[in-house]
C-alpha cells in the first residue's frame, strides 16, 4: 500500500483523507503540480515549484513550507514508494473553513496533499504508436493559466475523446487550438517548423512545453509562438502535445484525419528524445 | 460539536474527512444543493432534488441514493444539529479511484457529504439594509447551469467586491449582467416590472428564481425574461438577488450608483414577503 502525505503526516493510502470542509473539496480552491520521476528522481523540480508559487500568488493562497521541506517529501515519497519511474502529485489548498463563499486567508492552515504514481514514461503506447485527438469546444473558465483543480471539464473532454475513439481531445476557443486537456499542442509544417499557441491567461503554461522550446531553439528548430486553426491542424505534417508525465507525445490524427502516414512524426520523434536524455541530465 | 453525514455515517465534524483521491477534491467533480431551513423544516425540498438528479445527468454521475434516504438525512441532521433556521449542504462525488482524467463511473462508488449551518435567514442585514453589488466580468466556465463545485471564480469575485466595499459581485459577459456569485440577478424597471435574464447554460438555474416568478406572476407583476445590460441595471428603480440562502435579497447600489434612494425597493420587498409566507406553507 502506498504512503500518502497529508498535512503533515505520512499515512497508508487508505487513511490518507482530508476534512470536508477544506475548501480544496468545497470550492475547487486548490492548485496543483505534477512532477515526472525518472531513475528514481524528479524532472524539473524547480520550475514546478516556480508554477506553484506563481499559482499561489494569482489566487492569494499562502504557501506557508518551505521549497526544501516539499522537495524532501517528495524525496520521501519516492524513495517509501519505489518509484523508478512515475509522477509525484502536489496539491496545496486554501485551506479548511465554514463553508462561505467569502474567505479569510490568513485564518486558515493550507491543505497540502502529495501521492505518488508508478507508471512507465519511456516506453509507452504513445511513444510508439502517438495518439489520437479530437477537437472539442472549449468551455473551461478565463484563468486556464492557473494550475487549478476546475479540471472537471478537461475531464469529460477526455472522455467524450474516448468515446469517439480517440484518445484525447483538443480545445478550441474561436475556432483555434488552444491546447489538450491535460498537455499543450503544438502542430510541425511540411517544412519542419513548430508552432505553439503563445502563453496567455488560456492555457495551462507548461513547464514542459518551455523546456522543449529550449531545447528546439538549440537544435536550431525553427519555432513560430502564435494560434493555429482547426484546419491548419488537420493538414499539418506532424503534430505533438507536451506535458509533465508524457514528455513529448506524438500525434498521428486530429478528427480522424491522417497526418502524412499516421505514424509518430521524425520531428516529435526526435524532440521527445532529446528532452528525455537532456533531462536526465538535471534530475533532482 | 455538529455532526456531519459522510458515506454512511453520522460523524463529528472533527472527524468529517473524505479520501484525499475522491474525484470532488482532485477534479472538482462533484456536484452540490443548498437547501434552506425554516421553522426546523425543509425549503423547496422536491426542487432541489429534481435538480441534484439533473445536474447527475448532465456529468453523467451516478445517484445511488433514494430521494427518501436523502430527506431522511436532511431531517436527521436538522434535528441533531438543533437547526431552526439555516442551510442543508449536501455535496455528491462521481467517487474516487486512482487520479486520471479518464475515469469509470460504474467503477466508483459516489461520495455523499452533508452538513448544516445555523444561521438567521429572515430578519437579515441584507433585508434591512439591501446589498450593494460591483460589476465584474464572468470569467467561469461555460456550463453554469450544471450545479457543481467549481465556485473558486465566484469565490473571488465575491472577494474582490468586499474588497471594493460591495457585498457582492454581478457577473458580465458581453456587456450584459449574468448572475450573482451565488444567486440570480433581477432588476425592476420604474413601471414595475421585473426583468430577469432567460435560463441558458451561463446561469443556475435557480429553484428561488422560479417560485419567486411563480409567485411574481399570481400577483400580477410583470415579468420580462430577457438579457440586460450594465448600463441598464445603472438606472433601474430597483434590484434583487434570488437564492437559496437568501430568498429574495433587495440590492440598493450597482457599482456604487444608488438605485432610486439607495434603499430596499417597495417590489423587492414585497415579493420577500410574499416569498417568504409562501414557502413556510409547503416545508417538508
Amino acid at each position: 500500500m502506498r504512503t500518502v502525505y497529508v498535512n503533515g503526516d505520512y499515512v497508508p493510502e487508505s487513511e490518507a483523507r482530508i476534512s470536508v470542509f477544506d475548501r480544496g473539496f468545497l470550492f475547487a480552491d486548490a492548485i496543483y503540480e505534477v512532477a515526472a520521476v525518472l531513475d528514481g528522481k524528479l524532472v524539473d523540480f524547480p520550475a514546478h515549484l516556480r508554477r506553484l508559487h506563481r499559482s499561489a500568488g494569482e489566487l492569494g493562497m499562502r504557501v506557508d513550507i518551505s521549497d526544501d521541506a516539499l522537495l524532501d517529501i517528495h524525496r520521501t515519497l519516492v524513495e517509501r514508494n519505489g518509484i523508478e519511474q512515475g509522477q509525484v502529485y502536489m496539491q496545496l489548498t486554501r485551506g479548511a473553513a465554514d463553508r462561505d463563499f467569502a474567505f479569510d486567508t490568513d485564518a486558515m492552515t493550507p491543505g497540502l496533499v502529495l501521492f505518488t504514481l508508478k507508471k512507465e514514461l519511456i516506453d509507452t503506447p504513445v511513444a510508439r504508436n502517438g495518439l489520437k485527438v479530437v477537437t472539442i469546444e472549449d468551455l473551461r473558465w478565463g484563468r486556464c493559466d492557473i494550475k487549478t483543480t476546475q479540471l472537471l471539464y478537461p475531464s469529460l473532454a477526455k472522455m467524450q475523446a474516448k468515446a469517439s475513439g480517440a484518445d484525447d481531445a483538443w480545445l478550441v476557443r474561436d475556432g483555434h487550438i488552444m491546447e489538450g486537456t491535460s498537455n499543450n499542442a503544438f502542430i510541425v509544417t511540411s517544412e519542419g517548423a513548430i508552432i505553439t499557441r503563445p502563453l496567455s491567461n488560456g492555457i495551462l503554461h507548461g513547464i514542459t512545453r518551455a523546456t522543449l522550446m529550449e531545447y528546439a531553439a538549440t537544435t536550431g528548430v525553427r519555432i513560430e509562438e502564435r494560434a493555429f486553426t482547426v484546419a491548419e491542424a488537420h493538414q499539418a505534417a506532424e503534430a505533438f502535445v507536451t506535458s509533465a508525465s508524457m514528455f513529448v507525445g506524438p500525434v498521428v490524427s486530429i478528427d480522424g484525419i491522417n497526418l502524412s502516414d499516421g505514424k509518430p512524426g521524425p520531428v516529435a520523434t526526435q524532440l521527445r528524445q532529446h528532452y528525455i536524455a537532456e533531462s536526465r541530465k538535471r534530475l533532482l
